[in-house]
Parts: structure tokens; C-alpha cells; sequence
């Protein structure tokens, strides 16, 4: 997407001297914060002891009473108390709403599985709403027998189900110059992970017969803005997909609605939603969408194109701005980790912005090219703590600093921002974005 | 449940002879059926040539209009067109809507995951809606130090999140004595597989001490039913959940928000939901709920109790009665596999009622007490057919048939009916729920 520049005021540049926080955290070893855990988990200051209540505890009213029937919610929706947990645009950002983004609540998800319901939006002209019985898949350009399918031609293929996430690459993008945004949701929000039901798209080529001059293909979406991608075809014979599942349902009219591409590991915008047409040729096409937009302005002034790859990123959800700390005692860091490369490897955690890192559990199955759960216990002893999260994937590629990333890509880019994050801790548990220089 | 017998004329049993099926389908050679596909799939005989259409083909209006902005759904829905994919109850089977069940679609489900708006439900005493800031649970009985516990204090413990399979034991009842619904949804819905999110029990058992004679714990739920069942603290201790999380997000109200318990690979009524007490002691309660329901009446007379364990089991989804054959052609065999012992091993599905058998393929990742996907591609030629799925798991458990089942359990059983599901497939490709003495 086009950044526009927050209003001014709204949001001052946070920048600090790795030097200086750091200072401020004293001289503490940090190696041992954790520790506390050891002996099990510390108490929860405000739990009771079961002795000063009731024995059974005194019914609520909600215990008294018969609930609502099976028959009122034949599709169910959350509870009315989780009424907060929503996806949010940012109204200056984006021109309009119908080319605009809506970020997921990563403060408020648990796993893997990001629910359809919270998944995060990109249109680039507005989320259409469109017929499955009308909709068609053409396939045609340099293939022996060139298609016309419809839905149910595609769902009577041979189907595979796989769990990916899919990220934007201009998530973090506002942070590339400095932290504008005080939020997990809008600096790492445009991501989500589902288990994804379709056809691979080797089996449909299969079917059309590639000819021998075929190198890429091209792949549109029905929607008003006519999203066209070029695309290898060394990677469309690997692993991508035609979806019309996820999570186990239709894909939802945002996600794509009756189809869409699942490029996994690719950038989001290659991943087409409401598929119509794929074309084989022998050379990419250069479209607006891999021309003017999705490239990376670099310090000598030349454009990066075709810059697929979502590399190793990770990002702690727990503590973050949205859920600060409430007082000193145990706590667990929780946090998500991926790669479009494979498998996490591992993933290291710092407490005291980078100097020391411990590595943190991940959470099983940890699967290719998804979203993969780590946590570490910490006792938190009030004092400021600069946290951050450091994601190693099975190719041995190890998440950089902003200031390695600037480093080689200067600060003009707007997409791929894989960059470590860091979360001030203050004493007062508020959580800040900040940049350590 | 209690099963109400159907009004009268409403749903004939349908038993049929297996050898008289078993003729009907003549003397070819089933285990060929499937080779059609060695060569590729066959070209769907509706797809159209594309030199046919335009190239590019015309626009819809949907490609030709500005969609929706991303403001208008902060939590997403599905389409319109999906509006038949829905939970749904049998009015007969319960005498009132507030104790009962609403069944998943599972022929419209895709994957291993269920997606939280179309996840089965079940209630004693209806669906109770719970401030989780008034929640509390109540652990005490035989411990050192009994607790009582908001929801803040448990969401602060170590969390874990696992995709494990919850299944009604009544799922199948209805087919004990004979095939009385022609329908997948009714038969095999009262199951569903989410990725649950919450803190070990053990967690919590450590933290607040058992004393050395406790052996089993109570656990009660907050709603008007109060739905109380005793667990063996083995089990407890191996691999149970509190669980605040399904799919990403807040448990739903109908699973059990603010708090479940997810107890993996046994009867989901003891997966207690909306969860407030846990009582520690040294022996089972027998209470309601494990004397006069959730016991196996035997054909000697006497009951079988504290049944928990959900042995392996598979069905076939696709074809079902709700999706019947449409003509001819290649097909996928869909399903699901399960056990409550661990995890899938093979799946066998014959097309001739159980004589020959082919190995179907599993579908990554195979996870214990998860769903498991399977599939096997088929050459429909038209003729009368008979789809069975046979489970193995890790064990070497072998799903029984029906005969097998009431050989040793007799019909007078409402739970724990797992045997082999049949379909029978009629030469204009509708599919009837049969079973084969």
C-alpha cells in the first residue's frame, strides 16, 4: 500500500539509544529474571484462599437459571464480553476504506489458528461479493487444452488441506523510518494463519499439459481492481493452491470468496483472491502490481522487484502495548514465529534488548511455512526490561535488527519489514514501541 | 441423550441384508475401480474448452464495481450464498431445545479444523451467559492449599495450545438398532476438532498440592445444570486442559466461555463446560450424569459405567446422503478418522460393503486425539456401490462393524457407537444410510 504520513502530533517518531535504555535497566544479571519458575509457578497475588469462601462457591444467576436453547444460533458468534476483539483499519493510512487494510487483533489471539471472523483484509478495490455458481476459472495461454471450470469442476478434484499463514508485506511497513504506531495490531496485525482446502494447482496444470516454452504464469482476480500477479512456475508446480476452504468453511467474501490463490510463504498479494483466470507464458508480465506497487525503493535509488519471500520474523504478543502488565510476579512471554522459507528452528528471547537471549518452548506441531507459538516463563521484577524476540528458521536464516535491515535496504522501503521488534517495559508495566539505534 | 423414538412413519430403519446388497453390485472387480486415475484425473465432463470463450473472459459486474469497504465487518461472517451451511437440531430427539443438540454440517466441512460458528453443540440446561470478570473457579477437597481463581489469574499461568478432537458419545446413537436418518449431519455431527488454548491442569494441581490419598477429581459446571462429572486424576495429570481458547480466539458461549475443560480423547461430557469447581478426593462421585446417563445398558441387563475413552473411529464425508453423486466420473472419497487411544494409523475404504479393502491417504499433519483427513481418488461408473471407512490407530485398535459392535454390546446402547459407517450408492448417484447384518 501507499503510506501517507500520520497527521502531525498524532503519532511523534520513538527512537531511542540502544545505549541508553539499556543503561537504565542497571546491573542486573539478566540470565536470571526467569529463574522464579523453577519451583513452580508463583501464586497469583490475586487469587483466594478456597477457605475464606463458601464450600461449594455461591451460585451466580447464571447458575440458577436455564440458558438459551440449540435452535437461536444455527451459525454461532462470539460472546457479546469479547465484543472489543476486532479487526481496526487505520483511517489515515489509505486514501479510502475500499483500498484499505484491516488489521487482525494479534493482542487478544492464542495458537496458531487465526478464527475466519478476525483474519485480517486487504482490498485493493473493496471486498466483492460475488455468485460461486457464476463464478469461473479460466485457464489458457501456453497449454495443450486450455480451460473453462466452474466451482464444482474444482471441488471434484483431488483436494489437499495445509495449514499457512499468509502476511502482507507491508506489515510493519510504518515502522521502517521510525515506531509510529503504539499497537501490535497495526505494527504486526496483517498476518494470519488457516488450514487452507483446494486443489494443488500441479494437479490443474497437469490437466492442461504445460507446453515446453512455459515459465510463468499469470494469475487475476474478479474483483473491481483486477489483482494480477506473475508467478514462477517453479513455484506453482510446488506447493501452491487453488482454496475454496478455510478452516474447515467456505473462504470468507474478504478472503476470496468461492477462490483463491495460497502461495505459501509468498508475500500476501500474490496469494490472488476471487481467482479468474491464470495465463501461461514464458516471460512475467510486469504489471502495475509488480511495478509501481510491491517493489522496495532501495538507498541508491534503484527499485528490488519480484521480492517474493516472506523471510523469518517472530514478534511478541504477550506483553505488547495492547496488554500491558498489570504488577510485578510471574508472567509468561508468549509469541508467534514464521517463515516463508520452511520450519522454525528456534526462537531466542531477550529481556534486556538484545545483550543476552534465552531460547524460548515452541509449541507443537511447528509446521512449514505457519505460524508457530513460542513462550518463556518470566518473573517480572518491576523494574523497565526492553523485550524482544529473535526467530531462526530451518535454513539458518536469523531475523535482523532494524539496523541491520537499514543497513542494506536503506529507509525507503515500505515492504518486507522482518525486523526485530522491541516492547519498552516500563515500571508502571505500560508497554512501549520502541527502536533501539 | 435420551433418545425419543421418531414419530411414527417419520424414518423407517433401513437394515438390508449384506449378502443380498453385496450381489446387487455383481462380479466385477472392485479393487480396479479406482485405477482410472494412474493416468490423471479425467477432464470434468462440464469444463469448457476455453478457445470456446473469450480470451480474457468477460467481465462479471462484480469485476466491473467498487466492493465493500474493510469497515464494515470488524468481525467477519460468511457469504450469503454459504446460508445453508448451518448447525442444525432434530426437533424429535429431545423434549425441549434448551437440553439438546445442534448438529455440525459435517458434509459441507473441509480439513481437520472446525470453524467455531459451525462447531456442534450441547446442552444440560441451555447456553448460560457468563461475565468472565464475575468468574471464578474453585479447586479444593485434597489439596494443601485450595484456591479460588479469576479468569485474569489462570489466563497469567503457562499456557499451552493443541488441535484435539471433541466427540458426544451419543454421536450415533440413533443408529444402534437400525439406520433410522439419512443424513451425515446427523449421524456423525455431534463431533468437532479446534485447536484449544488454555493451562495444563497439571499446572494447577502442582500449584495448589494434592495430598497423597487423592486420587480422583469432581468437576462441575456453572450453568443451570450444574453438569458435574468424576475424572481419575491419571488422566488429570496426563493430558487435560482448562481451556480459555478455541481456534484462535474466546471460547464461544455454547463451548463453555470464559472457561472449559478439554479432556482429550474422552466423551465430550466430560470435557465439563463454563467450568467453576474442582473438588479433589479419593474416590468417584457417581453422580447423576455417571449413574443414570452416560452408562451402556448391556444385553445381560446390567450397565457399564465410566466409559470415557472415544474409541477410534472414521466416516466417509464425501459422498454422503446430503451430497449425492451427480453422474459418472471421477471422484475423491473424503473423510475423517479419529481415536481417543492417540493417533490415526491407516484408513482402509472399500467400495463393495467391506469385501475388498484399498489403504486411503492420510493427510498431514496426523496429531493425536486430532481428526485426521483421508481421501482416496474413485472412478464412479455408475453402478450400485457400497463406501465403507475402516480406522486403525496407533494401538492397532481395528474399527468394529455394526454386527461386530452389537455382538458384544447388544442395541440396547445410546453411547459409544463407533462402528463402520456404510453408504450405499444408487445407480442415479444418491447415497442412503445402510447397514449391513
Amino acid at each position: 500500500m501507499t503510506l501517507i504520513p500520520p497527521p502531525p502530533g498524532l503519532n511523534g517518531p520513538v527512537v531511542q539509544k540502544r545505549g541508553a535504555l539499556r543503561n537504565a535497566l542497571g546491573r542486573r544479571s539478566f540470565l536470571q529474571l526467569s529463574a522464579g519458575l523453577a519451583g513452580g509457578v508463583a501464586l497469583p497475588a490475586t487469587s483466594v484462599r478456597a477457605e475464606t469462601a463458601a464450600s461449594p462457591p455461591a451460585d451466580a444467576p447464571w447458575s440458577q437459571s436455564i440458558g438459551a436453547g440449540v435452535t437461536d444460533r444455527p451459525y454461532g458468534r462470539p460472546a457479546e464480553f469479547e465484543a472489543d476483539v476486532i479487526r481496526r483499519n487505520v483511517p489515515w493510512l489509505t486514501a479510502g476504506t475500499e483500498s484499505s487494510v484491516n488489521f487482525s487483533p494479534l493482542q487478544n489471539l492464542q495458537g496458531i489458528i487465526t478464527p475466519n471472523g478476525l483474519f485480517f483484509e486487504r482490498h485493493h478495490a473493496g471486498r466483492p461479493d460475488i455468485d460461486p455458481q457464476q463464478h469461473r476459472l479460466m485457464i489458457h495461454g501456453m497449454v495443450e487444452r486450455p480451460l473453462i471450470l466452474t466451482m464444482n469442476d474444482i471441488m471434484r478434484l483431488p483436494s489437499v488441506s495445509r495449514i499457512h499463514f499468509i502476511e502482507c508485506p507491508a506489515n510493519g511497513g510504518m515502522d521502517w523510518r521510525a515506531a509510529q504506531l503504539n499497537s501490535l495490531q497495526f505494527t504486526h496485525g496483517m498476518i494470519g494463519c488457516a488450514e487452507w482446502t483446494g486443489v494443488r494447482l500441479a494437479t490443474l496444470l497437469d490437466e492442461v499439459g504445460l507446453r515446453k516454452e512455459a515459465r510463468w504464469a499469470l494469475v487475476e482476480g474478479a474483483d473491481g481492481a483486477h489483482m494480477t500477479r506473475s508467478l514462477p512456475l517453479d513455484k506453482c508446480l510446488d506447493d501452491c493452491l487453488l482454496v475454496y476452504g478455510q478452516n474447515g468453511e467456505a473462504l470468507r467474501p474478504e478472503q476470496g470468496y468461492p477462490l483463491r490463490l495460497v502461495v505459501p510463504g509468498w508475500e500476501g498479494n500474490v496469494n490472488i483472491k476471487w481467482l479468474r483466470r491464470i495465463k501461461i507464458g514464458d516471460k512475467p508480465w510486469f504489471t502495475r502490481e509488480e511495478t509501481s506497487k510491491y517493489t522496495d525503493l532501495m538507498p541508491d535509488g534503484t527499485s528490488r522487484g519480484f521480492t517474493w519471500l516472506i523471510d523469518a520474523k517472530s514478534v511478541i504478543t504477550f506483553p505488547c502495548p495492547e496488554k500491558p502488565l498489570d504488577r510485578p510476579g510471574f508472567y509468561e512471554i508468549r509469541g508467534l514465529a514464521w517463515s516463508g522459507s520452511g520450519k522454525v528452528k528456534r526462537v531466542d528471547v531477550s529481556i534486556d534488548g538484545g545483550i543476552n537471549w534465552q531460547t524460548a518452548k515452541l509449541q507443537e506441531p511447528v509446521l512449514s511455512k505457519a505460524l508457530t507459538k513460542f513462550t518463556l516463563p518470566w518473573h517480572w521484577d518491576g523494574r523497565p526490561a526492553l523485550l524482544e524476540s529473535r526467530v531462526i528458521d530451518e535454513t539458518g536464516y536469523v531475523q535482523p535488527t532494524i539496523t541491520e535491515l537499514r543497513k542494506s535496504r536503506g529507509s525507503n522501503s515500505v515492504y518486507h519489514n522482518n525486523a526485530i521488534q522491541t516492547w519498552q517495559i516500563k515500571p508502571d508495566g505500560s508497554v512501549f514501541d520502541v527502536q533501539l539505534a
